[in-house]
């Protein structure tokens, strides 16, 4: 049976027409199209909401009482995706964590290059603290280049004298924006989407002519050190694959309590189609009960 | 408080005599004599077995109906340590399991070379699925070299035509022969026991003129297709950090379902000090639900 859903995401994300490296005034509403196919379930309370200075989705379940807060960045290269096309999977999250949820419209390049995303996520980080008066309810979150943008935010946080949040949920992340990784070549046959070639795009326009090698733009050149304990979360159908360890590689030589948790034959951000693909399913379920075990420890 | 515990594990390691590179005849008493320190508790009942022609002993936790079986491989370089030595470690996986627990008796070099080791645990292994019938409640596992004879069985096992079992449990596996992780210099200084040039002593003679690249000797260069869910656990204070990574990578990329779990700041089989170490605790909680599921599953 599982074998028929994997076929079904794979077949999905071949099928559709989005191309990460393409005009993104052409890939931003295909993208926005293929995360919105689906209405949320009737409970999924969402508000437009401000929070320091920046736009951001906020979700609650209804009736659930919220034992925390996940601030989360959809993924999308840095140059596609939005709050709203991510309410669907951070929905998902905001009900198995029981936590409210806030998932944040940074600015996107090519308008917005490095490091106009960071500004606004931990402008974002800093109201959410403010708000609940310190960081131990917190959790951060984020999806392919999301996750990139979590960790630069744990990064910068800590640089501006911020507290760290409780976790870190780190799903395919796209750690190395210089683009090196093997698995660029050994998974470009298995992954349906993702290309080395449309990553270079989108990495040349983030950094806009800042290094690439800088440990904002790619945090698998960082210094981990003091982080919270991260989650990263995989498949092994990903030219990202290599993303995915050589960050949790970091992180564990720089003595952060990391888990690396990896899913076999499942494509980038697998826990997306959790509606009807098991593997997304109880990884959503494992995501969770980590950042749950984090904010009550 | 637990770096108080980290510390005092530390201390024990550093301040033991226990040299892994010496010679074997002083060296076994002596790293006996660590294991054995603290009786087990009284509803531990072990039993000495021989499976497959091979030395065993059985452990059962009084009181308790076995859900499934553990085969755990003790570690000590391929030369010390013993299916006595390992009671206490996995008389507390066989509690958390529920499961019946058998730790093998394998032969070691410098006098029984590679691949005896290997002959001997697939014998039990071969032995455990018959008397079983079948492998589906069978985990099986191991710490350092013993991890490193885990997957080698795996793969013989594989080879030979046996069913894999429902999962493999290694904890700071010893993968790489050769002695060429980075962590080995990166490490050097946390780690309180293990060097690079005792490894390279016992990996030596383990091979004994073998290629230290062979599949079956350094798991980081075998193809890991086909082999059962795994969960590596490692201290990030370890010279062997990178052999866990490295492992895990190399299963990661096979499409093996697998999770790297790093736990900052302990040492090499943290989880061998969990009557103090509150790591050590949470990690082999971790462990034997990890395997309960999977024979769930």
């Amino acid at each position: 049976m599982t074998q028929q859903q994997r076929d079904l995401a794979h077949q999905l994300l071949r099928d559709s027409p989005l191309d990460l490296g393409g005009d993104v005034h052409v890939q931003r509403p295909l993208l926005e199209q293929l995360l919105t196919a689906h209405q949320p379930p009737a409970d999924v309370l969402t508000e437009r909401v401000t929070l320091g200075g920046v736009p951001a989705v906020a979700i609650d379940i209804a009736d659930v009482e919220s034992e925390g807060v996940l601030l989360f960045f959809h993924g999308g290269v840095f140059a596609l995706g939005s709050a709203n096309g991510s309410v669907g999977l951070v929905a998902d999250l905001a009900r198995r964590t029981r936590m409210r949820a806030v998932t944040a419209d940074y600015r996107l390049a090519p308008e917005h290059p490095f490091p106009a995303a960071i500004e606004d996520a931990v402008a974002i980080y800093r109201a959410l603290v403010d708000q609940e008066g310190g960081p131990e309810r917190i959790v951060i979150g984020g999806e392919s280049a999301g996750a990139n943008l979590a960790v630069a935010t744990l990064l910068a946080a800590g640089a501006a004298g911020l507290p760290q949040p409780a976790a870190g949920l780190l799903m395919s992340p796209w750690s190395d924006l210089t683009v090196t990784g093997d698995s660029l070549l050994t998974k470009a046959d298995a992954d349906p989407k993702l290309t080395a070639a449309g990553l270079r795009i989108r990495a040349l326009e983030y950094a806009a002519g800042a290094d690439p090698k800088n440990p904002l733009i790619s945090p698998i050149f960082a210094d981990l050190t003091g982080l919270p304990p991260l989650l990263v979360q995989v498949g092994s159908h990903e030219v990202l694959l290599d993303d995915a360890i050589r960050l949790a590689a970091r992180a564990a030589s720089d003595d952060v309590a990391v888990t690396l948790d990896v899913t076999p034959g499942v494509p980038h951000v697998f826990q997306a189609f959790a509606a009807f693909l098991e593997e997304g399913d109880t990884a959503l379920t494992r995501a969770a009960e980590f950042l749950r075990a984090q904010v009550a420890a």
